[in-house]
């Protein structure tokens, strides 16, 4: 077995029931929005769930600087998710604290070695469509101008706009809901890139392969070549002994 | 000739049958939305064809599974087919239909090898932007607020959502519009994906060429110091031929 | 010199006219279009100019069909360009004739070795959005609803549907325009295609060139290790030779 | 230490003051835009610091030519510089000097080895969204038919057209204005290839490093190869000496 670290045997750990809470934030964040007209209580019940799991995932973090072997350089390549821990505590915005707790996620998920790639971006799009439409709902429902009000345009306008089709049939009118869609298009175009090189990747080893079968010949080829090399040595030296006698 | 499994001789055999039945089911299904004023018989007969069709193909399947080698492995492997065989069962609604007969006979036309990347990948597009206008036209014609009325309003619409370009003069406002909408989408970034790999594998083939070109200089220098070394090697023993005299 | 085929000498010296008389039928196209109230005198010029092109094309295509050494091949791989000279015959269009123009302008200039892919696509879309831009100037300003009435209108029009932008704050209406535009975003999609491609090859380029590095190392290692071998063969012949004595 | 050209000791002392200057430039830019009832003395002094700057980089580039080893060669390889320098003189219209200055910049930032491909891609994209926006609300602020009034609405308009999402909400209508959206498109489109080229090029290189495992297996298998030949040959030559005894 291998010898592993205290960092990462605390993030095999804690990876499952982080992944829960994770499930129990998207809960707590999308209630109140798709129930608008939800009591006084829930609002509050959902908030503290909201802040435990951030708070959850804010001591994970501190939890895995203690534990770093070299903490300057994780502080560093991981200045992100020190960011995402400290922004909620300098402005207690509901948007802010979603994007704090999707970052801090994100940076999880990333690091199980178990999840494939391609299940990543999978679980990156679904994700950000779902958070990108309830935030824009929440935004873009008290707009006086505004023309996403369902949860079913929110959604249909964040297909729209992370496939880059823009009809324009609903747009988002406020500040907020405006930074919410930049963010979906960035996710967009990088899903394009993602699912375009996936593709072009399998096609050029498709013709790698054709590569690889041409390689295999010039191998024969030089494997013949050194028969009659050795062939022709032996000829050699059979012609310095028969001259010798 | 190569021996064949029971499975690849049936897979031979009804491929033109079943490709007829795929035509067939593509008028059947256009010829009700086209026809708006078409009487209770017509559609009836439609119908009536598409269940048909439907069942031929999921008799198909189970077919295959029953001469297929590892069962289990191949139910595995074709979860799709099962669920397109299945789901029209469980909900008999006319679009659940036509996509579930659309994967049965992708899926089929994959499997048949004299059929090349390309004219599949076409053929998917004009299929999709096919059932994709009628899909659309059948869902939106009777919506009130909707705007897509006419055949050619409905494949104006499937173009400039399909190549991602969505000037917006026309979109679905139903939930099922929607759904189809979301399916073209999906399907014109996979195409775009497409489009652009394979330029990409052409244009890294035209520069792999030049690698190629390389590696065959990188061989005859080797090849002329195999025949260097073979003439030192002679040297050599006639060095010591003459050394031994 | 390079010996060359009655076909490959045909081309080369009627590169030059057929390019300029290109440029004569783009005049004769645009004239009558951007100058809405050209006299009868004009216009009727306007169309003899454009069939008299079509006709010198179509001629040469005859011609090269002459020349050409396996008839039959020539005709099968040209296929679009024999629908290009007998379409205009069949329906005297006006939209049509352009296309089968700049289709056989297109095969001609792709024949001449000394442009550049990046100058064949360049102008490609240069002509594209042109003839685009004019074609549906022609085909909406006369529609009731249609809302593209200036030159500057449909140049941009042309470019963000060539560019898959498609704002929707100008969109034609009619069939005629709608196929027009159809034809603009495919090209569009190539385009982007082409140069994610050209982009991806010098990225990729770029990373081969450390594999050519690593690959010398490689070979530097072989001939290391070929040295080697050949000092102990002498070892073991100078074994060889001591022991006997 | 690497000898260095007069040329290449210019480039690196005038780098961090030229980039001082670009910001100073943006600055002057951006004021008079943004503080719409600036003062006649405020727009004054931000004109002459534009006048300054482009000056500058003006006097940098005849600099460099007159610094340059080859003359002709270095006019003709930056002639985009030569235009951008040119240009203000002939027609100083606002948006021509700053288009000036942004290639001014961009080919000194370029130049610039410690600058990374990422970093320059990132950084124009930035600032083609920041002067796109800019330039785009002085253009359309004063059209009565335009529809891009605040520093808002041009960003937002800005983000969805380099995107090529293009929800049509906010579109130009001027010819200036519609002429800076065709840059930002095809800054857009050039984003995307080099999003998407970067990640495929990241995606081979995974699928290459697998090829190298497979040559690594090649080579080992040739040196045992080598081997078995090697020990082939002695017992060849254990035979002969056998045989002569």
């Amino acid at each position: 077995m291998k010898q592993q670290t205290a960092q990462g045997r605390w993030e095999q750990l804690t990876q499952r029931p982080l992944l829960a809470l994770a499930v129990a934030f998207a809960v707590a964040y999308a209630v109140p929005i798709v129930d608008n007209s939800a009591g006084h209580r829930l609002t509050y019940a959902c908030t503290v769930v909201e802040w435990v799991v951030w708070a959850t995932f804010a001591t994970d973090y501190v939890v895995r600087v203690g534990l770093a072997r070299r903490r300057k350089e994780f502080v560093r390549t991981h200045w992100m998710d020190l960011c995402a821990v400290v922004l909620p505590i300098l402005q207690p915005l509901r948007l802010l604290r979603m994007v704090s707790t999707l970052i801090l996620v994100g940076r999880r998920a990333r690091m199980a070695s178990q999840i494939q790639l391609t299940t990543y971006v999978a679980g990156a799009v679904v994700g950000l469509l779902m958070f990108g439409s309830l935030a824009v709902l929440s935004a873009e429902r008290d707009s006086p101008d505004g023309n996403i009000r369902t949860l079913g345009d929110a959604l249909w306008w964040s297909f729209t706009t992370m496939t880059t089709v823009g009809y324009g049939d609903h747009a988002p009118t406020t500040g907020l809901g405006r930074m919410v869609a930049v963010g979906l298009m960035l996710s967009g175009i990088a899903l394009l890139g993602v699912i375009t090189a996936n593709i072009a990747a399998w096609f050029i080893a498709r013709f790698e392969k054709d590569d690889v079968e041409e390689r295999r010949q010039t191998e024969a080829i030089e494997a013949l070549t050194a028969e009659v090399r050795a062939l022709r040595a032996e000829v050699a030296e059979l012609r310095e002994v028969s001259g010798r006698t």
